[in-house]
């Protein structure tokens, strides 16, 4: 079975118990998760052989976060341990006109303050066939782009695959930062996912005109910005993408996009009751190299990818609790199922 | 007062609470139902006079089981005791494209291994009018089939009119074993539910093709199948189905057809946002059998019963909560309803 | 910074938790409300200088109620204590077809049998430059349309203008006596509120024709209901409606119609899945009431006001806890938003 | 079977949930009960024929109420539905040496405004052995001090015989009410129960001190009383009483006495750690009318009395849920129970 | 690292919410656990190296289940998935004098059913250094007594100690089923645990008179059963024990005592409010095994063994979530631990 | 009316609900408080007139933390806004012989960061009549210690009396650093609080031996230590104590002890069942100063102080929600009280 192994920050998230807004709490639903560790958990879920990489502080929710890795099957044993403190955010969902709202508090974390030099990659990647990280990870610190970039030098020099998803977040670094970084990783880059405004603010190529309710119709427009991809950065075998037409909070169509081998396959497209909007990148992320890592052909791929990240969208928390029969049963359109083509 | 009895299984229903999987879940919410007992605690609601004939095992869970049905005016008074254990499941209410999942763990239960000596219809049907069993309690086992036509005997004896949904449950017997009984039971019957498959698998009458997202455009051929009913079984004077068009989990489209002394008589069709898309076949039982007791004409008995069976889609658990007073405000289209004819 | 004084009642709402039914309850979430109350809450969470005069029971009730305001930075210094009881009532919330049921236990609350000559005005008052009141609290009794009309009076001499949200409620009093007041208080008055049925039971103006599923689609009745009033009370300076189109209780559009200075202002329409249905015209009113005080043009008046009224039907409970950033954030258009113009 | 019937006022009991205090509570615990009511819950339980009295208002909130014995067995067919509302009480559960806090609104209620003349007892008595009032009811209106002395000369007439729980509430009535009443009834009476300050507050018969933290100590004054109401009302038969020593909200010792016969009978002492400290005196009601309907001897009849309080003090609520089994399993001394003889 | 392997059932354990009895509950906790799987947590929560054999249902409670040990550490990979059913069991949590009521429903559990030719030993324990079984598991069946007994003859041929748990439990086989497999079973054991009445029961030693309210003045009865086991079973090396004086459901005292190379070692006793009183005795066999796998003295071995026990006793669920830490600050008696000694 | 000001950092506490461990938790509860606001808060509910000084992020947690200071009545107008984040820390309740645990995450608050610049006390004093602050806000950073001593110096130069409660926290600084820091402070002090190791820790004056099941038997020792400080000290009037015996995390006996003007006053000893340990010593110095602010005699004092510091033991959350009926309940000693002098 191969081995995957991703690399990034874990947090506790905090939101208000039924639907009420942070200002009339006093309850907190509590979830750990992260981009990476969300990816690995759907692989875990999936059947596949996952090992997460972080840094954790050595306390009660350092020691939870791992948890509810380990409960799902990831490979915690890579995990370090040391610093001050966990990251976390407090989640407000919002409902229909009202916006969810995030409140972030991750600054100082065990992760973001660690260096890249506690990250030994010929230990923490023996055996592993994909590295995988997002863009949150380097533009947490300089130190922890030099972690990235080690690492994929380390997986360059043992033919172990390297999988960005460019998950470019504005609060972290400008769009000028994130080029710079990703100039330097892309080379490395075999699969890219690349979604909404991340071809614009993470590589400086023009694909998405910004209005998240007509990403779908603009499909021509993000398959040129994958060949572009292709074009600049020729190691770069698989782009793939989420198309998206955001109506409200609670609604949304999604179809997925892979350029592969020069080759365009997409999705059918799915109306979803939004329970959630999270992770839902991180769950197409998962569900792709779910079908990467098992063979899946070009529309086998595509399929599984989107209907994994729909299913996301009707789970509660940052991982996506779905496992290969439930993808199966979205694909398949069961009786609970509108697939909207 | 008209009085009905009514036979079948109980069992306790566990689900996560606020939408979560069951993965995630350290709590359940519980419920007690079962098809023949949803329709004993509608009439009772109704303010009809409903007595429920099952076995539980004397112990807390069989208790409050049968405190549940007194709880909403069922007469417990006939209920057996003793046996192993109350049946139960696990419900994961599906979202959107998710659906819902249930696992079972009714095998061995106090009245599935219970046999047909155990029930005295002489003194059980004393002073009853109607008779209601569904397909569930013959699916159990050759001791129940063997019950229920004992049952349909001293009806038949007795001047008790016999109430059959056909209710099939491929997970419990074979439409072979179904039809087999069917074909036995059903010259007792004079009303008989029948909706989507059941026709098809209990009876080998083709009503409905199959396609759940469509049945209310098929409604030509459930006429025909409701048709071949009363001719294979001419003592069936009634025949009333639920036509539906699922959408997702949480949207549906119902309407109601009968046929009564030969005449075919349509309810308007509801669009529902479903809470809960359980037990909306027995509330459309206790519908009917609330206008059939109390002699509504044919229009007021299926447009009673359909509106009773979509209030069942906007109320949690297996019971369907309702008064006529909130049946009634549904059929008169308040404020809160949009009727789509 | 301009003040505002509100007068009402405020009454306890209990709702069983999670979507259940009162027969399925076994706890209810508690929460404080009042139409002049919220108003006040509104403003205060804008940013707005708002006190709030009412009588509450001197029992923790009284104080949770009091201190609820407090929360939210109502002026609660104002507040009256002494009297039997809290009034309260049992919301049952709705769902789709499901009508959403209120049993109200309000009658011989401390406010409801509190007397004229308890409110001071001069003191209530002081360093006030708007009044408000809802048609509530005339309604609750004779003694309390004496208060009102005084404290119109007060306003009247010392150059405090007079707000009225009509408000009516055919439960508390009739269109006869409820017009035979508003003759009366009318004249005094410089800021109306009206919406659907309001304008024909407490003003004997038809604007409306009763069918709340086509509200919007009367807007031409409804502008001359509003230049009607100013007609018949020419002290009017402003009218200002919400017209609905309701779908079903999840489902709503609104829209806003200020008519002011003799000129018709109208909002976008929002379509709205709705959590939870009340207050969204005590909301509507305090989006008003923070244009006015702050002196908004007509179409950030009426855009503001709408916006923050339908925000309300996205937030749980009678306070509409919602801040300026929010409101803005709905009028803006900004991802989660479908504005349907 | 003998059959019991009970009179008296029900309501809703809201408490914080999860030990919060009211001025901290956003949720309420729902319960549902009364004194008599009560009574008549722990005699179903414990497999006794018993029928309540009451008026509720026809409500959802009445009809809560009447399911909820309905749930435990209790013949509610009796009850009158109407008048205003159900009255109901805050109660916030002290801990330690912080008091439980009661508020009442209970006043207006549909019980407490109901007259004597709509209460035909012919039809509520017939059939039954025994009429269980507590002081509670005639404390509430003159028309039901009369309506109680109606049912108990009926009772007289037809060899019924009459239970009362003297059960003073000081908020209700003075001593000098009660006293004048129960000088009217009590020779009606067969079987009295009086606790504590009963003695002296209902009857004018000094047995206690006062001092709730030393009852126990004060049995011989308790014995004098008992004998004092058989010599001033000769037709009771049988006294009983709790005897408490309360240390804390949470620790209490209890033991029961009767005098039956002119003979004393006294029970174990337990101390008990207090869940809730409610209802105690009403369960101890119930054991003791179980005993004497089911012809218990002196001793089984005040242990099976005192076991059946002190486990109220262990359970949620109103109403005292245990069984015979759970009475037995008290008595018996088993593994988790200290008896402190 | 020295390593562990537990072979015993697990089952979902369902209990009322906040201290409900089952017939009030409409909410249920769900754990999971079992004494091998929790002795198995235990370990690996102090750090050890465990794991657990045991047949789970491949359904989603299977899942659940194994997923909880994965999330404490435990290695989960040895587990067999089919058959029809988790058992489970429905625990009512006592309160002072009123007792605990569990009510089982593990009958035809898929471990329960599971045949000992489905456990290749071989593979099962291979790299362990001991294993571990319960009384519990031998009871459930002949094929399961079988399976036990091969697993011993791998342990004796392979040098791995075997650690058993007398564990006698009534409701599953008689003392003497139990006998006649003990003896079959102890000549492999080295390492015996008996507590209560398990001297008598499963080997037929008494040591202990059947009172729990004075277990720990049987101190001597107790030293001469350990004494005639090691006598009896010369192969046993270290037998210990839990003494117990229980004063209700809440309050216990708890001390350990081990016999081991023929030297008696007792711990500190300990008074305890407790939580929730299950479990402690597997917790005891995780704390005595974890001194064991890491060679600590006989003084600290009963110390750790009798704190990790009485910390059970303060955790809710069958999972002693306690971690070396926790254990020895509870050993070294910090400001909130009062030892009576 | 006097004012008190008081100074100090506010957190956001999170805690399992319902007595879980953080490893179990999938809720939390969410509590706002800090020292110098829990006394503030007790203050205005004991109708005192108490405003608070902070830092808090303006962010919605910081817009929480102040509204549920305004919600009990705290003047939060002179609160500065902005900064990074509000500290937090997460708080595992112990039970029994399991210590309660704490996690820290409170580093580069909003407020630990502030300066000592951003406190204009010429402005945040106007109108005080005293001025509080506890040990925790000087062990925050050097900037913070800054800030005291100007606010001392401001209060001396406007006779303005200085309030400290030593409150040592070795997680925040060091004894040396400490007592460097009050050599400074105190000589501005007029009343101390000084309890369990603040003596020696903060001013490196002995009186207690560090065994927290004994303070109380060290009295003397006490009285010496608080002799001491007013002779160091001359302008310090009054020094108050709690002298504590704590049995488990679940039991102890608290008293207080005031040294005024040259003399000693004590309070009786309660036992208390405590609920949640935190925070008492803040409430005593919120009863004290209430005592203080309106003029109480010594026993008075003493014993307001110790009923409201040992009532807060028995209330949820860091916030003593008390009122001065509630304190006098105590002091009284009514039926829920037990004292044991």
């Amino acid at each position: 079975m191969k081995k995957i192994v991703t690399f990034g920050e874990m947090m506790m998230r905090l939101n208000p118990t039924n639907m009420k807004r942070v200002l009339q709490a006093d309850q907190f639903d509590v979830n750990y998760g992260g981009s990476e560790a969300n990816v690995a958990v759907s692989l875990s879920l999936f059947g596949d052989n996952a090992a997460y990489v972080t840094k954790l502080p050595k306390n009660i929710l350092g020691q939870a976060a791992a948890n509810k890795l380990r409960e799902f099957g990831v490979d915690t044993s890579l995990i370090q341990y040391g610093g001050p403190r966990l990251g976390m955010y407090v989640f407000e969902k919002g409902h229909s006109i009202r916006s969810t709202n995030v409140t972030y508090d991750r600054a100082g974390s065990s992760f973001a303050i660690s260096t890249a030099a506690e990250y030994d990659w010929a230990k923490l990647l023996a055996g592993a066939d994909y590295f995988y990280f997002s863009g949150v990870t380097p533009a947490l610190s300089a130190e922890l782009r030099q972690a990235v970039l080690s690492a994929c030098e380390y997986c360059q020099e043992n033919d172990i695959k390297v999988v960005c998803d460019l998950n470019f977040r504005g609060k972290l670094w400008t769009p000028a930062e994130a080029q710079e970084f990703m100039k330097k990783a892309m080379p490395y880059v075999t699969i890219c996912l690349a979604n909404d405004e991340d071809f614009e603010q993470s590589l400086g190529i023009h694909a998405f005109d910004g209005d998240m309710t007509h990403g779908i119709e603009q499909k021509a427009m993000f398959e040129k910005g994958m060949q572009e991809i292709t074009k600049q950065y020729p190691n770069v075998k698989v782009v793939a993408s989420v198309l998206r037409n955001i109506q409200s909070v609670d609604k949304s169509t999604w179809m997925g996009l892979v350029f592969k081998d020069g080759k365009f396959t997409e999705s059918p497209a799915y109306d979803v009751d939004v329970l959630e909007g999270v992770a839902g990148g991180d769950a197409f992320g998962g569900g792709l190299m779910h079908g990467i890592l098992n063979d899946f052909d070009d529309q086998e791929l595509i399929d599984y990818a989107i209907a994994a990240s729909v299913l996301k969208l009707t789970v509660l928390g940052d991982l996506n609790i779905t496992t290969e029969a439930d993808v199966r049963s979205v694909m398949e359109g069961g009786a609970g199922v509108r697939v909207s083509r």
